[in-house]
């Protein structure tokens, strides 16, 4: 365990609330979750909905999820022998790396990755390869990888490949196109696949948000994790879950059995609620978070640094490379400090080899309330 | 992954569900927290503390479990170097061994266990070293270990040993000479302690729980792991806890903080409320569980069964060498089926080399209200 640190959300989140920071570090929104869901929440806690839940979680919260699949994505799944219920998606994470590698396996991943993907590649024992998106240019409108890259990351140990669209921190959604690149590789080399979507609610056109399982080369080899901490802005609820063929899902079951057992029961209730809301509260919450982005864009802009529009997520990576402060790291620490606005610096998010691509860039949340993006904005424009 | 089967408390609580079972298996109450605690947790919703929370735990919860610490075993500990909160004590024994166990190092345990421990240690990759716990006989009142056992599965890799008091399934509550035994073989070896504490609060006189970090051999390298699920009887909460000097316990907050990274705000915050109850609370809790001990130890031996007091926990060893049913899987089996009552067989909690000495015992839970107790012992006596 010596090699791990502290995570770089754990250390800016202190840094924001020693110097009185504007917080746009950490990703969890700064207004609370639908008003029914908070109910069901409190109604299950009145009813004595307190004692274990099954570990595989509620069934109705399973079937709820299975419902929610079919309305947005046309996917049916049983929520018996597909669907489990884990306390976060980090949880579901850690539990697909124990259930499907062994020690010595390689596992396939795209720099910048949040950084328990890293952190639990190490637990279990396996070697990462690492991949680096590359940022948009002259012929890029988005972040995008190399396929020659990804092809030599592959090999006969490849056991794992870790997906995140949309993705943390650059707001990439990857193309149909491009999941079926990754796809006849996994297919190839018979790897599997972790396709972390948490953020599948948070997507601004013409972007859409695939679900990696339902293209054909995908569905038997992927394993989806989601959670309701984001869709719902309910982050501190730590209701997560992941849907797989069921080999596959009782692979990775096994593993959480042992990791928390299960997890909170009247949240769980409240979460079952929260995935039946009707399509308005969807497109609500992606309209309300375009013009969150737009708003954050904008200051950015006027603070004088560059940023590429994301197409989901409620992450912005702003190109600091001319603020002159070395790297991401100072540039972050300077800011918390001097500025009073945290930013996250993604150079944390990367493998030793490819760290310098990082540096030049700082992460900016926008899940938070027109009136702290526009101080936080304030703050940038006259302390840069 | 593939050598982990399901665990034994989905497996019962399945055929409990589907037989209209008694169920006595899972150890969870069929009667609810504190009205106070609850309302708490409602409050913290409704005030909006549904985002993340720090990643080792909101300081008034770390605060409070500081404060019950030096209430009943005057303890002083510091709530912000070490004490960092989990989603339940399954997660905080899994971050133990992430945190200080590396592969190919030794654990010893005792057997029967909980079954998390074993699965963890395979998890890490490490060995585990058993040793049984010997029922009671005509010179021990209580269960009890051979101390030349101990001592033999002490060795150079030994890197942690787990304890657990009051013990599950058995009841046993280790005394002082026993802990000061134990804890002179980790001294002699440098190992480290992992001390499950779950069941703290339901002790019966005159058996005394000693909180094992209190004795100076301990304290240094012990990580004591709890959490209210027990003591508050909200067991679906799932807020545990693990606390030990500050550089143990940040070696296992690393763990941590890729396991689930965060734990419930809003149980959190009610779980600080539950901690501060007054003695009244505690009091009563054992004196509660004291008659319940009574009344199914009245009712197992009406039925025919013979039994030894536990002086601890809400489990109830019961011994069914003359049911004449084969082992105690077997047993367990028929009981939920034909029966209508779900126990524990006890032999799933040994290695495979011991697992026999568990085939005479079946582990009844009696965290449940009267009329569940006696309905369960009316149904034994008439079906055994
Ligand atoms: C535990 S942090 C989860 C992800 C996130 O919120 C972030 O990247 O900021
Ligand atoms: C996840 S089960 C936790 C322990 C318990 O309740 C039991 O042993 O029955």
């Amino acid at each position: 365990m010596a090699p791990l640190g502290t995570t770089v959300f754990s250390e800016f989140s202190a840094l924001a609330l020693q110097h009185g920071a504007v917080n746009l570090g950490q990703g969890f929104p700064d207004f609370d979750g639908p008003e029914a869901v908070k109910e069901a929440a409190r109604t299950a806690i009145t009813e004595g909905l307190n004692q274990y839940a099954p570990g595989i979680g509620l069934r109705a919260l399973r079937v709820a999820i299975a419902e929610h699949s079919a309305r947005f994505y046309g996917q049916q799944i049983d929520p018996d022998t597909m669907v489990t219920v884990t306390s976060g998606a980090t949880e579901a994470i850690l539990c697909v790396l124990l259930g499907l590698v062994d020690p010595g396996d390689e596992v396939v991943l795209f720099e910048p990755f949040y950084d328990s993907y890293d952190a639990n590649i190490a637990f279990v024992g396996a070697r990462p390869r690492y991949v680096p998106l590359r940022p948009p240019d002259a012929t890029h409108a988005t972040w995008w990888f190399d396929r020659d890259e990804v092809r030599a990351a592959f090999g006969p140990r490849t056991r794992l490949l870790i997906l995140n669209s949309p993705h943390n921190p650059t707001g990439k959604v990857f193309t149909r196109e491009e999941l079926e690149f990754l796809g006849g590789l996994c297919a190839e080399h018979d790897a599997r696949v972790l396709s972390d979507e948490v953020y599948e609610h948070i997507v601004f056109g013409p972007a859409r948000h695939l679900r990696a399982s339902t293209l054909p080369v995908l569905a038997d080899r992927t394993v989806t994790v989601s959670s309701g901490g984001k869709t719902f802005s309910l982050t501190g609820w730590k209701v997560g879950w992941f849907i797989a063929p069921p080999a596959l899902n009782d692979a990775v079951r096994r593993a959480h059995q042992f990791v928390t057992f299960a997890t909170a029961t009247p949240l769980q209730v409240a979460m079952a609620a929260a995935l039946r809301l009707p399509d308005s509260y969807f497109q609500e919450l992606s309209r309300a978070y375009h013009a969150r982005r737009e708003r954050l864009l904008a200051g950015l802009t006027r603070a004088g640094l560059e940023v590429h529009s994301p197409e989901g997520s409620y992450f912005i990576l702003a190109d600091i490379s001319g603020q002159g402060h070395g790297d991401d790291v100072a540039f972050c620490r300077h800011l918390v400090t001097h500025v009073g606005v945290a930013a996250i610096p993604p150079s944390v998010f990367y493998g030793p080899e490819h760290r310098h691509l990082g540096r030049g860039f700082a992460r900016f949340a926008f899940c938070k309330t027109d009136a702290v993006l526009d101080e936080a904005a304030r703050r940038l424009k006259e302390g840069l």
